[in-house]
């Protein structure tokens, strides 16, 4: 008589199912994702975080009935090749065991091939509308993204760093922060890694960051959120702003390649082996705006958008060269070229697929540079004490940029709202789920 | 007549320039570490991200002197073989120009091998102080974890995921939050993504966050943060903790093996193939506490860790089978054989070389647990509302574990004070730079 006990049976993956032999004993673990009672029959389609799988239900009717979509399910079965079956197997003979409690019935239909809810209900049931394999695909171009831009910057040399998001005051955009109480005194959430990345480019050279970013902006739109995930770089001892725009093409080759691979069937944007540049007065010709506009508006970034398409077949396109009064007063002042019109800085946006998604440029690294452009601005420069006196202490030409993640991926998905690619949104109105 | 231009030079790190031919024009670009003047000439290490290069001044002995340590510069020059520079190699005959004004003298001499300072002269002046590369050292190891972490997970099919670190209500923890004015609202920064992570493994089933975590403690310990980096994981579809415990495994391998390659002479630990887990009960008895103690002191921890150390060689060792007392609401009871004593639960604590580094466990998953578990200890379920919703859902048996980054690299590096390796510390007191 053997003591042994009978092999312990593995999990299989829905998606691991077509690649394993017919005939198998398996073992899956998932959702109900959705059930067919037919007259002989009943079909069980279970989801996991690989994709879905059929069973066919015999014996065991009873049990599936006391088992409603969404229930977590443990399924012991033997798998058979079915050409009929979705990836051309099913399991039979199944042994159904329940993980929990029947589950509610979800807020929506998650078997239905698309999510057929206004966005007030997918937002707050967020939770299980990401379940939906269409909704949760644009998490995983998400995810795949920040995967891409760190594996791309750190094939360039760069640090990973983390700043601090509680900040005492001095905050470096116009942008309205939140306060905080913080053990008796006010802090700020901070708006950007702006200032502490500059600092770390003294330390480490060039460094990133992925974290979140606060504004207290009380616009009620589709791509204004109270937080966000920022993607920040800075980098140092370079030339001019096209060193960052170089750095900038790398880091979003890298995010589309590995969306690519995640998400295969997601049509994705070529990015050129350099972005086409164009200059902010000829950005504004080509927009048919007046030469003295200061910055530019959304109608003349979509017209700036179409012309990068037809002109260069490309969905992105750089424009240098804003006007420093459009930009922050640290941005560095147009060292290319003499050109019409007002004095420039080598600050730019890219804009993608005609909407601004990345704001960068060169920086002001010299002390004395900093004392003249805050006394041309009027800015008291007491409360940057601080941050100013890391360039007395020696600073390299440096310059970075900042891409939103959520605006990245709507624009990748064709998601209208960025709530909707936002796994859990905050906004004027929105402190929950 | 050639109207070509002169060859481009591109910039050598310094660590390159051992394996460049002796005899190459090389362009430096980095920091005045430090200045020799003798008699005859005058020595200039360049630091850059990399390290250190020796350059040799005769001609342009005037211009170095105009040079404090700590100024941005540009050298180039030729480089030759010297055996007794360090790495072999110098820099001589070299043009140098500066990239800023002179430096004003740091707070603290960055040549010497040592950061000689008190940690308040330290942390006050932190973006200059992390160049010194003892210290650059400690985010260095910071750094390399968050990789490790990340690649080990991605490994095991983990996504990565962000929440919101502003929230409505309902924290898990008795530790005190940061109140935020938002909009007029109350909300409260998170004090750890420990709900919305287990929500989602309702959609991914295994997810990780890096990321912000914030506590309003006001202990002004060694220890204890107001911000720190959480490197947090759920995942789905566990037998018990002891799942937990093999993915804590391989994110602790794959971090030290990370370290081990960015790090090369730092001692570190080795990561067993399995850590060796003791119960709550024979911890207790190793301490040498009575049986009836809740939880362990620092003192108990540090008794046990000394344990493994003699009896396992291990500098890992996980504690199982916490009272339910010393566990928050949510923790699932213990589920292995019946052991003397009070009723523990699946919840474990990994100590690193005798201190917690990891807390982690088993989580309820089913409505009628979440309802029994707060009626037995008097939770108003309400706040708690959007939460529980998703358990109704259906959850899969699922845990999870978080590593605070600050106390993982203070033990690897022998820090005593988080704060030396926090890039910019926030507590009681601190709120700049």
């Amino acid at each position: 008589m053997s003591t042994q006990s009978p092999p312990v049976l593995t999990r299989t993956l829905c998606a691991a199912l077509p690649g394993t032999p017919p005939g198998s004993e398996v073992l899956l673990r998932g959702w109900v994702h959705r059930r067919r009672e037919l007259a002989s029959v009943a079909f069980l389609v279970v989801r996991d975080r690989s994709g879905l799988a059929q069973v066919v239900v015999h014996e065991d009717r009873e049990r599936l009935a006391a088992l409603p979509e969404e229930t977590t399910v443990e399924v012991r079965g033997t798998l058979v090749e079915n050409t009929s079956a979705p990836g051309g197997v099913e399991v039979v003979e199944p042994r159904l065991t329940p993980l929990t409690e029947p589950a509610a019935t979800p807020p929506v239909e998650l078997w239905r091939p698309s999510l057929d809810a206004g966005l007030a209900t997918v937002l707050d049931h967020a939770a299980v509308t990401w379940r939906h394999p269409a909704r949760r695909r644009g998490w995983d171009v998400a995810a795949a993204s920040l995967r891409g831009f760190r594996s791309a910057l750190a094939l360039l040399g760069f640090t990973e760093v983390c700043t601090p998001k509680l900040v005492g005051g001095a905050t470096e955009t116009g942008a309205t922060v939140f306060e905080v109480d913080y053990f008796g005194r006010t802090a700020y959430l901070a708006q950007s890694p702006q200032l502490h990345k500059q600092q770390l480019v003294g330390v480490f050279e060039r460094v990133y960051e992925v974290g979140p970013v606060f504004r207290a902006e009380p616009h009620d739109t589709a791509r204004h959120l109270a937080q966000y995930t920022s993607l920040d770089v800075e980098l140092g001892f370079i030339e001019d702003h096209h060193d960052v725009l170089a750095v900038l093409r790398e880091a979003l080759a890298g995010m589309v390649a590995a969306v690519a691979e995640a998400v295969p069937d997601l049509a994705l944007p070529e990015v050129p082996a350099e972005v086409p540049v164009v200059g902010f007065a000829e950005a504004l010709e080509i927009a048919g705006a007046p030469a003295d506009e200061p910055d530019l508006s959304p109608a003349h970034e979509r017209a700036v958008g179409a012309w990068a398409l037809a002109e260069h077949g490309s969905d992105l396109v750089a424009v240098e060269g804003y006007p420093l009064a459009a930009r922050p007063f640290y941005t560095h002042p147009w060292t290319g070229p003499e050109r019409p019109g007002a004095p420039g800085t080598n600050g730019f946006d890219v804009l993608f697929r005609g909407v601004e998604l990345v704001t960068g440029g060169q920086r002001l690294h010299t002390p004395s540079a900093y004392a003249a452009a805050m006394a041309e601005r009027g800015i008291d420069p007491a409360p940057y004490a601080d941050h100013l006196a890391v360039f007395d202490h020696g600073m390299p030409p440096h310059g970075g940029f900042a891409i939103g993640l959520e605006r990245w991926v709507s624009r990748l998905v064709g998601a209208t709202n960025v709530r909707e690619v936002t796994l859990f949104p905050r906004d004027l109105h929105r402190l929950s789920p």
